[in-house]
């Protein structure tokens, strides 16, 4: 029996930190065993955000650099970039004309940014569309996504059941497979860790900087356990380890933060290092993802040659 | 000096009539001479009206035959279909990343969609910015419109000024060129010539449909010239030549109805005699459009290079 597909979309918002590691980025490495994996780097998603070509092809390299790093391997996962594949966009084009405005206009995502009273893109509001056109071009069934992403694969079913019904069975309907919530990574000072609040330590730190964002974090006077120090060194040691030495040093806060800088540089310095490998040799890391969309586009085109003969624009 | 580029889309929505041929489609084939003409296909606009895949495929069939039997000649014009380009939606969604929701909700064709309460599709809303991307994927120059459609050119003049504006000088500003409205060709009851008033002379009829169209011409119980005739015999011949007739014949209705009958099956048989040429081999005709689509697919590709790089998604 064949692999579940599994399909994940990675922003290419610039240096990642230990908070997103722990929350999806680890969990999408184990899945390259169990899974046909696709990890795509949704670079046209990107544009709502980015808006200089300069900052999109720097994050789009570092994103390669980083999964490669940590262990992503593209023989096990196709592994790409959403620009690579005019597909998803023509999939997206084609559902956006059996989307009414009334019902994507109850998503999320476009109700807060109302709500902020923002000059919203169409590509924000479109979004949510072209995001279906990810998903269904590759048949996945499984999509991993936090609780507040939840929405966005529902309306990649709707949209799936929908073209079936008008145009004949096409789409597989996808799965949400909802990954435990990254807000429970605190930051350095106690709050979800964030780049957005400068309270992250960088999954690929250099030594000083783990040392100098670990005697940032904020703890309190009293004579405890020093609950975001705690926090942060249990992502990388379990309870039963931890809480030993924790409860030996009550109250020794800087014996304690010692030890997690210990512990952070024994975790991240080999992927530092290796992260090190890939940059220098960008072109071939880059050839991985281009081989990669090679992939991605065969599976992409013949789903799309599906969909052209059922919209009747095949023509020859 | 070369020539200007002057662009046109073409709806694939079935059966063409005189009112459309002496409204665009005479002036189209005429400025093939004059201009470098691209003429495309627009059947992902069309999928918002059009649902089922046959009625599409039939429809882009019937719309490469009519072109043809007309007098398109493709080694003038780069006539193709929108869907065979990708880059036409590629570049829509980019630009969708650059258009605000307020901005592109004052289009006239969303507003007239949404006074009459449909369930409007994102499709229909999104329009005008495909419009803008097939416009500007080919620098062109001209866009022949009538006046309900100027505004189409105007939002791809801003959407290309826009991103001239925040990724640097990529997109030529495109001129439209109103076209003398198609109001002005009465139907056979005096309205507006249209398919969905049920008024039209095919611009391919049999003699008998001829026939059957000009003594359906609804006309006044008076004694002079009966108008309605008089107004679709104007298409064809000059008022100096046709007045003197008219008024010699003052009243005697069914005697210029048998002219009108003559003079339109002289100028039709010749065009539905080419069109039933084509028809016998269909696989032909749409290997013009093939080629067509590889002409255009060159031009497209060239300017979505440039596209790719500048918002930076380009990185090999």
């Amino acid at each position: 029996m064949s692999k579940k597909v599994l399909l994940s979309g990675i922003q290419p918002s610039g240096l990642p930190h230990i908070g997103n590691y722990f929350g999806m980025m680890k969990q999408l490495l184990a899945d390259q065993d169990q899974y046909d994996v696709y990890v795509l780097i949704v670079d046209y998603h990107a544009l709502k955000s980015i808006k200089t070509g300069r900052e999109m092809s720097e994050n789009i390299k570092a994103v390669v650099l980083d999964y490669l790093a940590l262990g992503l391997d593209p023989n096990k996962v196709t592994f790409f970039k959403q620009s690579d594949i005019s597909e998803h966009t023509e999939l997206c084009w084609i559902f956006d004309n059996i989307t009414t405005m009334p019902y994507l206009m109850r998503a999320h995502a476009f109700k807060d940014a109302e709500a902020k009273n923002k000059e919203i893109d169409v590509g924000t509001f479109n979004y949510p569309i072209l995001m279906a056109a990810d998903i269904l071009l590759y048949s996945a069934d499984i999509i991993p996504v936090g609780a507040d992403q939840k929405q966005h694969v529902e309306i990649a079913r709707d949209t799936a059941e929908k073209f079936n019904r008008i145009y004949g069975k096409t789409f597989k309907l996808p799965e949400a497979l909802i990954v435990k919530d990254v807000a429970v990574v605190p930051g350095t000072d106690g709050r979800k860790m964030s780049k957005s609040y400068g309270n992250t330590i960088p999954l690929f730190a250099e030594y000083d900087e783990i040392k100098k964002a670990v005697m940032s974090i904020v703890t309190d006077s009293g004579e405890g356990i020093p609950k975001n120090v705690y926090a942060i060194h249990n992502l990388l040691r379990p309870a039963s380890e931890l809480l030993p030495i924790y409860e030996s040093k009550a109250g020794k806060y800087k014996e304690l933060k010692e030890l997690l800088i210990g512990d952070l540089e024994k975790f991240i310095a080999p992927l530092r290092e290796k992260r090190k490998e890939y940059e220098k040799d960008i072109p071939k890391a880059l050839a991985i993802l281009k081989a990669g969309g090679e992939k991605a586009k065969a599976v992409a085109s013949a789903k799309m040659d599906e969909v052209r003969e059922k919209v009747g624009v095949k023509v020859y």
